[in-house]
Parts: structure tokens; C-alpha cells; sequence
């Protein structure tokens, strides 16, 4: 079977991306990431940069956010399993979205987060099947779903 | 034709709802109305109350918010246009989430927040066929969308 | 909006149904309830009955299982809600596999059933939106889903 | 043509798995074989090994079911065929749920029960295109089907 | 609920569907019947009497069957129940697309025809969920599956 | 059954719809007709009147497509049957589009143009049931598809 | 890109498939072929053959048709394009259910028929994209559409 | 994972397809790249010049569009990208089409055109993700999505 294709949706604000994809190399899962342009300027910039200068700040936005959705959107369709991360900062209405877009496809979903989330993401939570705090958590689950074996996590 | 099934999601501190439906009750629109439970303490108590007492916050809010996605999720499916607003306050990371679920079903969406979530909300706009500020413009929207009458809106 | 179309699917040994369908009722929800021929008798009989006799037990079952299909296909894809009940008796295989069925065309899933066998049924019940014990919950479940009423139900 | 892909869904109590898939290795046949985690303790503490520990015996099957499910689903929904096994004990809801998911999605389904179960499993066997004793009638299936060699099997 | 839709596919040249529409009548089900145009001139000649004359067949035939398909097409995807027959003379190739099609939607059928045509119906039978060789079969089986009564037929 | 929903879409420069409304209504046909905003100035104009306005016209351009997308989506989507009109004159290009999607949606499709279209709209015709000229061909077609009344029009 | 896979669907009785192989292998095209087991004996016996003897001619069709469709289902699902040929004699309902199952799911079809039967095969091949009469024209149909290379067939 | 598919219809008058060809490779992205079959003779005659002489153009037309459809509808349903390019003649209808039914299948979708053409081509750009002049920009939007990488572009 070809390699389990992994999407890690979220916050591009912290390493938690190369923690999750570092445990399941060493652990040697078949899993290929993918993951959403994390350079935040090239994010931003993309469909001013490539397709003409916009004075207006939405329709700068727009025309990247639109860019941007032709990778996020094939991405996500080929995923095997969506992993949603919220951080501490910042809206994130983008990474709700995913789980929501996710979710409406069937694709086995992964919530992280701490807990001081929990109750504003409960409708986000209850659509998922797992919800993780750590890196290594999710690594232990990616284990335990692709390789069948459990790795008990310290918590 | 039956109605035009437009389902209102998002916030549930301010009377946006109500502004909508009753400029398109006014304009005689052909339109049923649908939302989330808009009471606060049911929506946050309806699994306990109803299932049995959980003393985990996490499961408590798990039970809630599973009942309530047999009503979204049937009313969502439903609808013809998808309308998802974002106030000023509040995480309300499952209003993202529900534009995230309705785009990928492929129905009309419709987003209504001020300009200062212009920038945080871009791949959720980008995703809709209308950005709003006011229910004034979203009734004007759907008397067009419907009725095919165009009566402008002074911005 | 048409009524909502719940499917009640599982044991035929008990007046389950009955009680939710009254319950209903006495709350005035605009519910319409659908269920497989409960006359065990006749579900059992209705291939060779119509069809012609068989005198291989297997081919007898067959028969009459496929005719069933035609009616619990067409109400299960006709839903809005799927209720499952499993009772305390017999291996009620018919109504796990509803669940899973109704699981993969994305139903809202109600799942009923005694503490006892909830080890059995964590599969199912962890495809569910909500795990009740007694009409008195699904039909509170009903109410606060279809009207937004949120009546507790001491437990 | 890629492998084709069989899942084996049902009791993790015997061999009958490895049967199958030494069978269709002997006979050479390109198939990749799938099944649920089938170690009783790991499928059963999945969910609290990683995840944190839950007092409540529900929210830990709960949660072991969940992250199983992530397993189950993708396999199932990879799967060309799917194979669904009934042993003689348990209650094995989760095979059926199993079938009915399978069903829904149009997979070609094996049952294989003995003759004890055939009245029980008379809606899932007629949801099927083959009904199996042994794990000599399902390789030879799967020879004829894949290969287009037909191998009579005594009985 | 409204009215269950079933369509009546196959051979034009005998009163099959009256008699089935008749017993339904007199039993008093919640049906609305449909049908391909069943006057055989106007369904060979409706593409060029309408959009111009052919002079080669193979184009008249190519207009006509086209037309057919708006019809045809349309009334399938809306059944709920497809009944094909097969009657004793001509190729019906038609009929058994039908049943193909309604088969590949997964739509319920009932396949009807006489004891000469089984091993040449045999894949065709074997999609289906009922094999009857008379309207009164039929009618039975609407009857058990519409209403849940069951009146045996003497075979 | 309730009425046949026909979406009427292409030029909005001439009266072709009034002419197969009118034509359909003296047959005394169950159909209703949709199309789009017919009115120019406000298909235009809907987006920065309702939304704001727009220095660019490019911005203005996309702010009202994509408020007649949410109407013509979702009537395309409820249509049973499609038909496209190609004028003489314009390029036309949306129509061609709507043709697209209701062909990718497998909506019976009835193309509507003069013979100096042919060859250019080869493969849009080649993805319809139907080719005509005229209004009287087309309530022809209708006529003929939801009553089974064949009426030949003179050509 | 992987190689097209092309299911040669159809009558089991000439060599036509083993003409089409050879003359796209001769073509160097990039092509898997599939079929059904083509072996009579084979395609007859392989239910009881395999899952225990029947009395019954019908339910020995039964198993055996049954058992053919796990093959068939798989590969038509699989197949990039689907080619259904109809011979000058037997029933070939059959080969007329795939065609319409193929239309169903939206698959390009070639049928391959001589001009005897273009009368009673118009609804089939209304609904394919090319009609031809011999191996030589099919190989030139994937040549073309595969290499994009025309090579004329005297016709 | 896989190179990704982009498709590229439009018209074949000029080398805008070697230039994104061209540049593509240049970027070494991992891209396959299809595209209709681009000999306009080749185009016009592969349904006579394979499946036999039609005197009247509309059939020959009817038949080469027909066989080109196998090759397009495959290669748009295979693609993870499709780009649809208008020129500054011809009808392009075909190009519409396409853009329309990649829509439909929810791909994402760039569309490239010249600024003359933006008012007539509204509607087909606001279903797409970018809107294009150059091959260059084309280029530096593949290589975003594909590799993450923005290289500006000069406008």
C-alpha cells in the first residue's frame, strides 16, 4: 500500500509540524506530510506578488487566500487523515475551517490543542476522532493506527 | 418551487438573526430560516440535561455539542444558502467550522462580519460568493438572489 | 420545512417504538417515523410468502431478507435522523449493520441501549451522536433538536 | 494494476486471517491484506495509552473506539473487497457495523459464518455477494475472482 | 412521507404495467407510477418529427433514443423502486441498461420475467433485490414493503 | 409528482424564454422555469450595489458574478432539466459554462442555436440530449418528454 | 500517468478482446485491458464450485452470478474507459447491464456492435461516445485518444 | 506522493501550453501535464476518419467531438489542476465548457486570458482560484502551490 498521506492544518507560529513529522520518522511510518505554505509573507503575499499588485488590502487577500486554496483544497482531498492544530494566538478561523471542510468529506480528523480550548472547540472536538495535546501523542496515534502498535504516552 | 431553505450560523449574542428575517419577511421573500439553538445555556447544557450528568467539563461539552450536530448537520444539508457571521468577540471557531462544512458541500455561502476580520477571515471569505457587513445588505443579497430585484444599498 | 424523518431500526420484541412515537407526539414535534415490518411473522415470511415457497431455509431467509432490503434502504436513504435500538436479546446483527450503513451516507445516529452492553457497542456508539437508554431521552433529544426546547430528563 | 486490497473485518479470536492470507500467498495472488488492530489489550486501551486516562470505562472505550475508527475507516474505504467474519461467540456488533458501512459505500462484501448464524445474519448475507464457511472457500474466491482460476473446493 | 415513486422499465408490447398499477390502485398504496413512453411509433420517431428528419436511420434512431433519455434518465434518478421486465420476444438490451443504471445508483429493483429467462438474467437477477414473474407478485411485494401487510400469493 | 423544474440559461437579449413559457403553458405542462437575472443593468450592477462599491472593474466584475452564482447554482443544482440558448451575437462564454457544469452534474441538457453554431459548439452539443433552433422545437421536446405526447414540428 | 485501464466488457464467444490487445500492444499504448473470466465453464460453475453445490438451477446461477460481480463491479469501478461488445447471437443482458451501469457512473463507453443490431441497441449507443464495428476501429479510437495520434481506418 | 495532474484546455492556435510546459520543467516541479489533442485536423476528423464517413458536418462533427470527449472528460476528471485558456479569437465555447464542468467537479481552476476579455469571462473567473495573462505567471503559481516557493513576478 502507498504511504498514508498526512495533512497538518494550523497555526504556522511554532515548530509542532517538525516535532510530529521528526517522532514519525524515527519511528519509520510509511506517512507522507503535507502541510499549507507556512512562510507567513509568502502566505500573505502570493496572489499580489504572482498576479498584479492590488492597492486595496481585501482584494490583496483575496487574491492570496484564493492561491493558497488551490494547494490547502487538493491537499486536503487527498489526505488519508486532517490534523487540526490551534495554538494559543491568533483566530485561526482558517484552521476551523479545514476541519469543518475535512469533516464534511469523511476524513478521519485529529484535534491539538491544550485545554484552556477545550470548551470553544468543542463542536470542532466532537467532529473529530482524536484529540491530542502533544506532538507525541500524535505521533504514538499515527503509530498505533498505521503500524498497529501501541506506545503508551506519559501523561 | 418549495422555499428557499437558508440556514443563519454563527454568533448567538446579538439579533442579527432576527434583523435578517424580519427585512425578508418585509420584502416578502419565499425564504424559511434556519439556525443553531440560539439559547446559550441549552446549547452548552442540552447533553447532560437530557443524556445524564457528566462531572468532566471535556465530556459534559462533548455530549452537548454532539446533540447539537444532529441539528446543524441536518440543517446545513438542507439548505440552499449557507449564511455564517462573525461578531466582534468570541472565539466562534464552529462558525469557521461551518463554512469549512458547507463549502464543501458545495453550497452558496454568504459571510458576514465587520472590516477589522477582514484580514483574519480571507480564506473563509475566499471560499464565499458574498462578503456583508449588515443584515440591511444580506436581505438586499437574497431579494436578488430570489426575487431577481435589485434594490441598492446605501454603503 | 417538510417534516423531519426519523428511522427507527432494531429489536421488534419490545414497544420501544411505541413509546417514542407517543412521546412524540404529546410534544407535537413534526416528526414522521419510518421502521422495518415489525410483524415477525411476516418478516420472515415475505420472500417465499410472495415469491414462492424454498425449501432450503438459507434460500428462504434470502428471499425475504432482499425484499425487507427494498423497504429499510429506501426509508434509511430517506432520513434525517437513523435511532437504533439494541435490546437486551439476540444477536441483532440486522441493526448493526443499519448503524454502519447509515454511518457511511453521514446520518445523524441515535444509538439505544441498556449500560450492559456498552462495551459491546463502544464501535457503534462511538459513530453516534448520542448514546440514550430510554424513549424518554430520544424523545427529549427530539424536541430540543427539532424545536430547540430543552425539557431534562431526570437520570 | 495495482494489488488489489481486501479487508478483513471481524473476530480477532482466532487465525482465520492468517489462513486467508497464507492461502493467497501460496497462490501468488497480488493482494494486500488489511485489518483492525487485532491485539485485544492494544484495541482496548488505544484510546487512554495516548491519550490520558479516563475513570469512566464509556469515555475510555470511547476514545479507544475513536482512534480505532481512524484505522477502520480508511482501510475500508481503500478496500476493493471487504471481508466480514463471524465467529461462534461475542456479540461482534462491530463486524456488522462493519458490513452495513461497506455496504453503503458499494463494496463487494464476503460473509464468512458457520451455519449456526445463517437466520441471524440473513440481512447482512443478503447485502453480500458471497456467503464463506473457511478460509479455503475465500482464497478460492478470491483466486477466481482476481486470477480468473477457478479451483473447486470440496464440501 | 409522500407518495414512493416507482418506475416500470422494459418491454411495450403487453399490458404488464397496467396490471401492476391496477392492483396497487385497488390496494389502495401511496404510489405514483412511471414509465417510458410506451407507444412504440411515437418513441421511435419523437427525435425527428420534433428536431428534423434523418435520412439515415442509424441518426434518427441516434435523435430519437436521446430524447428518450431526458425522460428516462430523469424518472430513474427520482424513483425510489425500479421494476424491469423482461418479456418473452425481442432484445430489450434497453431494459437491461436500465437495470444497470438503476443497479450503479443503487436504487432497489425488482426484476420480472419468466422461468425461460433466468440463466440468461442470471447478472441482471442477481443486482436485484426481488425476482417476480407476475404483476400480483408484485403488487404483493409493494404492498409488504409500502404498507408492511403481507398478503401471500398462491404459486 | 411535482412539477418538472427546467433552468432556462444563455442570452438574456431576446424573448426565447417568454416564448417556451408561453408555448408550455398552453400545453397545459407541469413545469416550472428558472433562469437567471435577465435584467442587464442589474446582473451588472448587483454586487457594488448591494456590497459596495468598486473602482475596479475587475472587482466590480467578480462582486457580481458571484452574487448571481448563488442564485444560478442553486437552481441549476434543483433543475431536472437544463437547457442553454446561444445567440447570434456576444461571446456567451457563461452559458457555455452553465452547459459544462450541468453536463458534469449529469443534468439532461437541451442546447438551443441557429445552424451557424454548429460546428463551434460541437462539443457542447455533443454532451446534450437535444439540439434545437427554435422555441416550438423545444416545447416540443418538453411536451413530448413529461406528457408522452408526441406533437411533430414542421422544420 | 499510469496506464489507462480499459474493461472489455461483452460476449465471451470470439476472440474480438485478444484483436484489441494485439493491435494496442502493437501500438505501444499505455494500456491495462480487464475483462470477466471468459472461460463459460468457468463463469457458470464458479459459485457452486467453490461455496457448495445447489439443487436449484436458479440458485446455482444465483452464487455464480453473484461471484462474477465482486470481478466485474471491481474492475468497471477501476476502468478509465469501458468498451461493451454485443455479438451476433445469444441474449447478452449482461453486457447491456454493464453498459448502463458504466452510464451511471459517468464512464466513457465504446460499444462494438455490427449494423444488424444498430436498431435495438440505439438507447445503448445513445448513451456511449463512439459506436464502432471492428477491433481495428477500437485500437484506432485509444490511439488516438491516448497518443493523440490518428491513424484513418478504411472503412 | 505523485506528480501532480494539470490539465490545460483552451485553444490550439498558439504555444501558450509549451511555454508553461517549458518553464515548469525549468522550475524541475513535479507536473504531469495533459492536454485535448491539439492537431486541429486531427481534432476535427478523428470520428469520420476512424468510425466511417458522414456526408452531413453536423454528424461528423457530432462524432469526432464524441471521441475527443473520452480523452478530455478522463484527463479533467484525473486532474488535480485544471487551466482553461481563452485567446483573443474564436468562440472557445469548448473552453467554457470545460471550465464549467471542471467546476462542478470542484477542481480548482486557473483561468488565463488577456484583460479584454475580462468583463465577457466574469462568471467563468469568479469559479476560479487565480486569473492569469502570462505563462509566466502560470509558472511562479504552480511552483507556489507545488513547492511553497514565491518567485514574484514583474507586472
Amino acid at each position: 500500500m502507498s504511504n498514508w498521506r498526512v495533512y497538518l492544518s494550523g497555526e504556522i507560529h511554532s515548530d509542532w509540524r517538525e516535532q510530529i513529522e521528526s517522532g514519525t520518522k524515527d519511528a519509520k511510518l510509511p506517512v507522507d506530510f503535507f502541510a499549507p505554505v507556512t512562510d507567513h509573507g509568502s502566505s500573505d503575499d502570493c496572489g499580489v506578488a504572482i498576479l498584479g499588485d492590488e492597492e486595496n488590502s481585501f482584494w490583496k487577500d483575496r487574491k492570496g487566500a484564493s492561491v493558497n486554496a488551490i494547494r490547502t483544497r487538493t491537499l486536503i482531498e487527498r489526505a488519508d487523515i486532517v490534523i487540526v492544530r490551534f495554538g494559543d494566538q491568533y483566530k485561526q478561523w482558517n484552521a476551523a475551517f479545514d476541519a469543518g471542510y475535512a469533516a464534511a468529506l469523511g476524513k478521519p480528523i485529529i484535534i491539538m490543542h491544550g485545554p484552556d480550548h477545550a470548551h470553544a472547540l468543542k463542536e470542532v472536538d466532537a467532529a473529530a476522532q482524536a484529540v491530542a495535546e502533544t506532538p507525541e501523542q500524535i505521533v504514538a496515534v499515527l503509530r498505533y493506527v498505521i503500524d498497529g502498535e501501541l506506545k503508551p504516552v506519559a501523561n
